[in-house]
């Protein structure tokens, strides 16, 4: 494309996050973000999203001087299932809307041109075009959130799969018999390393008399411990608080070696907050992944964390429009 | 390739096969197999391996009246690790060959230019080429023998990988406290559910004093049952053995719903002996996989046996050669 711009929009359970991009990989020039409950249904969102737009055009364009003209088109994150050749959203875990046309609708409410792929994927191809992958070639993205999606870019192309799941890395199984997950079934990754359920299980041991800090910083009530209560009591040196960490960590490590073995990529980029554990997360998450994973392939395999905390779903939505205008 | 042939010569722990292939499709039309272990080391392998493709040769082209210059060359199927790019065998779990140029040595033997890939991937090319994938575009194959390997195709094109070790499907870890692997490991699907390890669960529950047939079809030595008395005491109504390839199924499943959800395949084809247990394999597996997997992509994905249990590594040998020279 010879425009130089493309808006993303990065739609998550909590939050929209919607960003001018620079179709030449200079990163975000404006960007706006609302919860996502506060849009109501799906017909709210894309009203919302549509005035966000057309914020972000007017904003970055004014630091720019440039003209709306040169804006290609909207690439657009979502949660899946979805349809991508018909454009509509089917019926996310995490979102409460259904057989959605939301890339025509949301195309028609700012006269753009738009292109629809799961939020993982997005955030995959963001870290991928602009961030830690960067020359990387063959990269599985792993987005920990409020649940764990992914993203699997094999020689340069995000592999999609026969109906458009391709990536589902968070319902891997990784103990068959293990902890219900909230998609029905047992023992998946995300039931132990989700935001949600790496709360879950400090807040299991607290009830079980683990001692620890994790109540106090919670302000009194352990019911209010969240991922991020977590990870401020591993980085102040709360030992419980980095077992579970840890524990966490070696989980991950496992559903890594899985994809290290099955794929062979050249790096694996983790995305989220959890990122910020750092060295906490990273050291023991590595160790078991070169305990697990077949030396040849551990050896050729990076494991890194997102360089673009709060921007890689946005400008791998935007990439993912560009990339598919110059394959179309 | 304008050449009408190419050898396809298959190497696992047990038996070596060679056989003559078709380059237009049409199966192989002579066949030799002997085991490794007559062989002796590499060397010796090579000098074996060298006379049976020159005998297939001769019984192919006999029974066609063809010449021998129409023989394009050969594709080797080896045990991994492998380095594909130097030809070299590294240091494979089930064979005793280390740092072996398979490649050149048997390619200078037989006076052939020769393409080297690894034995799974090669029985997922045959059957994907010849076999139960014809017409399909991205296919999982998943070897179920001595050991449990597998094959990535994903739009008609074998995913080798940052190192050329894509496709260990056996070491996905599906129970992170399980069984321990020959691997190294803890709860690696090859743990359950490869030949040896089948039979080990079988005869571990005999000991335990399970009621069964087993014992007796085994000659009245438990130490003796394999993988193969496993599937008769099935077929004959045995009701511990089936208790045993119904855990075999389950955790396959769980393998393969990994597989589905990560790749979103058009199918998984399963390769190998276990097979022949039909549909008291296939049908709690494939109710696995849709009790575990994402709705979206176990609907797209047919679950099916091998249709080639004896060549389809010897074919996909054969056919990986002539991709390789399409391709370069």
């Amino acid at each position: 494309v010879s425009r130089a711009w493309a808006v993303g929009v990065d739609i998550g359970g909590t939050n929209v996050v919607v960003g001018l991009v620079r179709a030449d990989g200079g990163g975000a020039v404006a960007l706006r973000s609302a919860t996502t409950a506060s849009m109501g249904g799906a017909e709210g969102a894309v009203e919302h999203i549509a005035t966000m737009v057309d914020d972000v055009i007017s904003e970055g364009l004014g630091k720019v001087d440039g003209r709306r003209r040169d804006v290609a088109g909207i690439g657009i994150g979502c949660p899946g299932p979805l349809d991508l050749e018909a454009g509509l959203v089917l019926d996310p875990f995490n979102l409460d809307w259904r057989d959605f046309p939301l890339r025509a609708r949301l195309g028609a409410a700012v006269d753009l041109p738009a292109h629809l792929d799961n939020d993982a994927n997005c955030a995959t191809w963001g870290e991928y075009w602009q961030g830690a992958g960067r020359g990387v070639r063959s990269l599985v993205g792993v987005t920990l959130g409020t649940g764990i999606g992914g993203g699997v870019i094999l020689d340069g192309r995000l592999v999609h799969g026969a109906s458009s799941t391709a990536g589902e890395v968070g319902h891997m199984t990784i103990d068959v018999e293990g902890r219900p997950c909230k998609c029905g079934n047992r023992g998946c990754l995300e039931a132990y390393a989700s935001g949600p359920n790496i709360a879950a299980r400090a807040r299991e041991g607290v009830e079980r008399g683990a001692v620890s800090t994790l109540p106090e910083l919670a302000g009194g009530d352990p019911a209010t411990i969240t991922a991020a209560t977590v990870y401020e009591a591993v980085v102040h040196g709360d030992e419980y608080a980095r077992d579970v960490m840890e524990e966490t960590a070696k989980i991950l490590g496992a559903g890594i070696a899985n994809l290290v073995n099955i794929l062979n990529p050249e790096m694996v980029v983790i995305v989220g907050g959890v990122t910020r554990a750092g060295a906490y997360l990273f050291d023991p998450l590595r160790a078991e992944v070169r305990q697990r994973a077949f030396p040849v392939a551990e050896r050729a395999c990076r494991i890194v964390p997102g360089e673009l905390p709060d921007t890689a779903g946005v400008i791998g939505a935007a990439g993912l429009f560009l990339a598919s205008r110059q394959a179309g």
